[in-house]
């Protein structure tokens, strides 16, 4: 199915990041065709996750601008560059910030999902082939960014970084496998490997907080402790999967002492999903004698650093972290959304707000509203 | 076989720590019978380690004067109190600092070696039965050290804190697989699960990091990269496996960047043996991204902390630790001990001097000394 658009540039709307803090404008980007090894995809819809919003806010030192954000979305290929064989135009998509390219020593080496064949373009904003950007307005180019810019109408990405998925599933709630709800399942089902019967800790009940909830239910978790400052959360929460909740503003004592009192010694897993170092100190500190593991979901900003006494590992806890949940993007994406289509995982509950790419700066704000788990963009208008 | 001593104060001589830093003295020390579920060992050989010395030294805060010391010895039983079924006197038995009673919580759960049944008492130098000290000069108690206060010609410890083993076993020998030998092996076997190819990074040369060299070269490790600020140490460390050997003051960069330039991305398992905060974080991040596993095993001061930046882990590594080597006990050290006596294991090797018990104090002094593994001192003299 070839489009009229094949081998055109493309100008279409996309919301532009000027510059760090900024409100995002909406302008008519000129998108190039993709070159060899890489996809022109149609995004219909995208998701906001809190990444886009610290890039954008300035404070992540790698952070380019301009830039075209976003990399939790869906959409149609609409054209493909030379070599690239596992899609074609019509094809749905969701676009893989992590990347899967089944031929590096990382994707080989079967202990990790974290291909590293396309990182040094993605890290800097542009694609492989050329070093240079696809986007541009009037000439000027516009920065990538994680590989997937979503934030559009048109996107280019590497063949290596989308991952094509069954026709069926509703793009405007698939999209949310492209991030945070496949994080947060991942890291319950690949990193931790919690067992039926386990004791699970969660720190932060967003989006990625409430997918732990809901792996660890799933993998047949006794408990299920929630942890969060906003109390309203725990109604929400128990429909994923939460069976108690903790505000640790209702305690004096540090929340580790308060989770280790109420599990008998600790936990057997924890999960940090907020992005806090404090907080990563507390979810492995909250973790049972002898094998307790706490897992690292959520992203610190720059130069932060975790501590603890070493202490705490000699007698037998374990401190991991996990990107993407540990899934193999291209691999395992289309998996999620057949388990979603066989209603063995949520996604339509974690969409509260749905809106239209040119409300984008309306949903950046909802996104530190605690009623707002994913605001979901329709990018037609 | 029924000893005449059984039931009575045994009067004998032992190395006592007065107060911290301070040369211990030999005494006449009064050594009451085993009470239930205890027995009294006539130990024949004990080696030093560091933790004997930090607590000697007045750094940890736990340390209770006066007290015995010693915790890697060997001995026979003497006799045993009430309901004492696993040993008997005359069997020949190694001290266990690390208690496995087969009941409590820890020993059930099939993940951890970390018994708890005793260390309410073992923490605070007195036995479980009556929380007093079964040592004592002319009246005046002296503490209990580890549960195991082995510098001493007879000692008490709790049942399960003790493992019988092959008579035929050399006791000057197999003293050692009471601490040092036997957690280097189980960091390597039991802790990190190293497999063969991989490539590991020891930290540290002594005895515990010769033990993960041995353990990883068993494991068939393709690559063993010793680490040590003493050159001197590099030919014997050959002989236990090592392979290639950096010395940190012999480079610019930091000694994690040296070990990642060295092995293309970085080690697959590291193991810091010292005991120093900013090794075990250069163990880690010497650790490849996406699977590279460090363990520590060295001992920190009371206080210290480790600390990274969460990215080393959310990229992938996994920082744990090891105590005893995740060896269990009673079950495993007679395992070791017939493994040295078929030759799977070296102990002979890491024993560099031989005194007697009133050279004490020399063979503190010795510990420090880059020649010395570990120093046996026999306690007839």
């Amino acid at each position: 199915m070839a489009s009229s658009t094949q081998g055109q540039v493309i100008t279409c709307k996309a919301a532009v990041a000027w510059e760090a803090n900024k409100p995002l404008t909406i302008e008519d980007v000129q998108v190039a065709p993709p070159q060899d090894g890489e996809v022109r995809v149609k995004i219909l819809f995208t998701a906001l996750c809190h990444t886009d919003h610290y890039t954008w806010s300035g404070k992540d030192p790698e952070g380019l601008f301009p830039c075209i954000l976003g990399h939790e979305a869906a959409g149609i290929v609409e054209s493909v560059g030379e070599g690239v064989t596992e899609v074609q135009p019509g094809d749905h998509v969701i676009p893989c910030y992590q990347a899967e390219c089944r031929e590096c020593k990382f994707c080989k080496s079967g202990k990790t999902n974290l291909c590293g064949k396309v990182r040094a373009a993605t890290g800097v904003g542009v694609m492989m082939n050329d070093r240079k950007s696809r986007f541009s307005i009037n000439g000027k180019p516009i920065y990538h960014f994680m590989g997937t810019s979503t934030f559009s109408q048109y996107t280019v990405v590497h063949d290596v970084s989308v991952a094509k998925i069954n026709p069926r599933a509703p793009l405007e709630k698939v999209c949310l496998l492209g991030c945070g709800v496949s994080t947060g399942l991942g890291a319950v089902w690949n990193t931790a490997k919690v067992e039926a019967g386990s004791i699970v800790a969660v720190f932060g009940l967003g989006t990625v907080g409430l997918a732990v909830a809901e792996g660890a239910k799933s993998a047949g978790a006794s408990r299920i402790i929630g942890i969060d400052i906003d109390s309203k959360k725990f109604d929400v929460a128990k429909s994923f999967g939460v069976t108690e909740f903790v505000n640790p503003k209702d305690h004096d004592k540090p929340i580790q002492q308060v989770i280790v009192d109420l599990t008998d010694g600790g936990v057997d897993y924890s999960f940090e999903c907020i992005g806090n170092v404090s907080v990563m100190r507390a979810a492995l500190e909250c973790c049972h004698k002898g094998w307790g593991t706490s897992v690292i979901v959520g992203v610190a900003a720059s130069g932060q650093e975790i501590s603890t006494r070493p202490f705490q590992l000699v007698t037998g806890r374990v401190w991991k972290g996990t990107a993407f949940g540990g899934f193999k993007s291209r691999t395992q994406v289309p998996w999620l959304v057949e388990k979603y289509l066989n209603k063995e995982i949520k996604v339509d509950e974690y969409v509260t707000h749905s809106m239209n790419l040119s409300d984008i700066n309306k949903a950046f704000d909802l996104l530190h509203e605690g009623g707002c788990l994913r605001c979901v963009l329709a990018t037609e208008k």
